[in-house]
């Protein structure tokens, strides 16, 4: 009888199954949770999830318990991925190199090339950033949200900039860099709007100033000369504005599970990717 | 003199100034930190800054300091990103919105398209993920590592998956899509390859099958009828093996910093954008 006493009941953590052979715990109870406590439960969770076969065992700690953090890599979890308002922890049980998905690696930005019927770009001057002082006109720009459409973020950040009223017409080219932020890449998307209103109302508080600026002066800015990639860039919307360019066009499709997704590609062949409204209707 | 003697002299963190009127301090220290003397350095570093008129601070603490979270969370810091070997917190002093950049908001994915004389496509069969026991055969695909180009992870993962030597020739399209992966975007690139080997030899683990198969039984699988977005890329592989398309093309170039950085763009409008031998060596 002694024995059982002195056994103390440990409750193992709730997960939910992944198809992956997995399992993911996720900690945001609103109330405090003890160290020693969790420590424990993760332990005999951990064996039961060993004896169980599974795979990769994700924990995603709410920041509020943040005094956990420890107990976890104590366990042998590493960090996987961290959002402001919580942390992914991994641990890959098998004795295996892990498959486990890398975390995201690239920030998106996008520019907007938009010109009015009088060959006139749209362009701004920043308050901060590597511009700060040059008195550089550049496009405006800025990156894309998380769960934006390429397309979507080039016709806010105008309108957020400038006031400008804009629709989305294709890419004109993009580039991707590296170790732009930390260790992460990026990929830059330059895509031509077609402005609705023609009134600048900068509300953007990095914004310093903003204008039309004929084409051929924007293009023939010093530091557009200076850049390799900034003058390809420029030649690309010269030859565009001259009709001589065709960029990447997006199409709004549906994979089999119903997902919305862009396709961008070359609609300079006819190709009839889109169905027709019979298509549609049937 | 007991006045001074009862005084505990705290070590301020040091940190590096960043261009944007913010600090990074870096916790690598080999030997472990207690979190009470973490805690008290860290606020008197931090009532120093402000003082300073210093905007955004941001921590970067090894993982064998995971029992500094806690300090840190508690002094008013939220995470911003984390890597395996470390978590990244933040922290934005002024009393305006914060200008902080985002973390990482996509993962890229490559899909290769490799097309012999014959024109047969070389495909896959995967053996876990969603096509598994499906029989789909599928081009090569994977994702894109930490710092790697669009155009060499194709190449890297084709060779990989099917011991296949290519060479990149063009992106045909790309594709963007929303929560793939926790809350993060996704981009995936068709890339089209020119084989330069032809003998099947795969290496890889995650990989049931491999051969090369006619292009029109790879477009008319089952699967790619039904889903919509796999359907308009086979439209426009099929369309570039009849030679009626032209991708997006890309080339290598440098920013004003020096930066090799690839660009991509329509290269089927004689832009000329690459400096000739002459240009390079003046």
């Amino acid at each position: 009888m002694e024995e059982d006493d002195s056994r103390m009941s440990i409750e193992l953590l709730s997960a939910e199954e992944d198809k992956h052979g997995g399992v993911t715990v996720n900690i945001d109870d609103p109330h405090p949770i003890h160290p020693l406590l969790f420590a424990s439960s993760l332990k005999a969770s951990l064996s039961n999830w060993t004896q169980q076969g599974k795979k990769g065992v994700w924990i995603k700690l709410h920041i509020q318990h943040s005094n956990l953090v420890d107990s976890a890599v104590m366990a042998g979890f590493r960090y996987h991925h961290a959002e402001p308002h919580y942390l992914m922890l991994v641990y890959w049980i098998p004795d295996t190199p892990d498959s486990l998905p890398a975390n995201a690696s690239h920030r998106v930005g996008v520019g907007a090339f938009v010109m009015n019927t009088k060959r006139e770009l749209l362009v701004v001057q920043e308050k901060g950033g590597k511009f700060k002082g040059t008195g550089v006109w550049k496009m405006p720009t800025g990156a894309v949200n998380e769960g934006e459409d390429i397309c979507a973020a080039a016709i806010r950040e105008v309108k957020e900039e400038t006031g400008v009223e804009t629709e989305f017409v294709e890419i004109l080219a993009f580039r991707q860099s590296h170790k732009s932020f930390f260790e992460k890449s990026d990929l830059f998307f330059v895509c031509m709007l077609q402005p609705h209103s023609f009134d600048i109302q900068s509300q953007d508080s990095e914004i310093l100033a903003c204008q039309w600026m004929p084409i051929e002066e924007y293009a023939h800015q010093d530091f557009m000369q200076k850049n390799q990639l900034f003058h390809y860039i420029a030649k690309i919307c010269l030859s565009k504005s001259d009709g001589e360019y065709t960029g990447i066009s997006s199409l709004l499709t549906t994979t089999s599970s119903g997902k919305k997704t862009y396709l961008y590609y070359n609609n300079g062949y006819n190709l009839h990717l889109s169905a027709s409204k019979e298509e549609e209707a049937n």
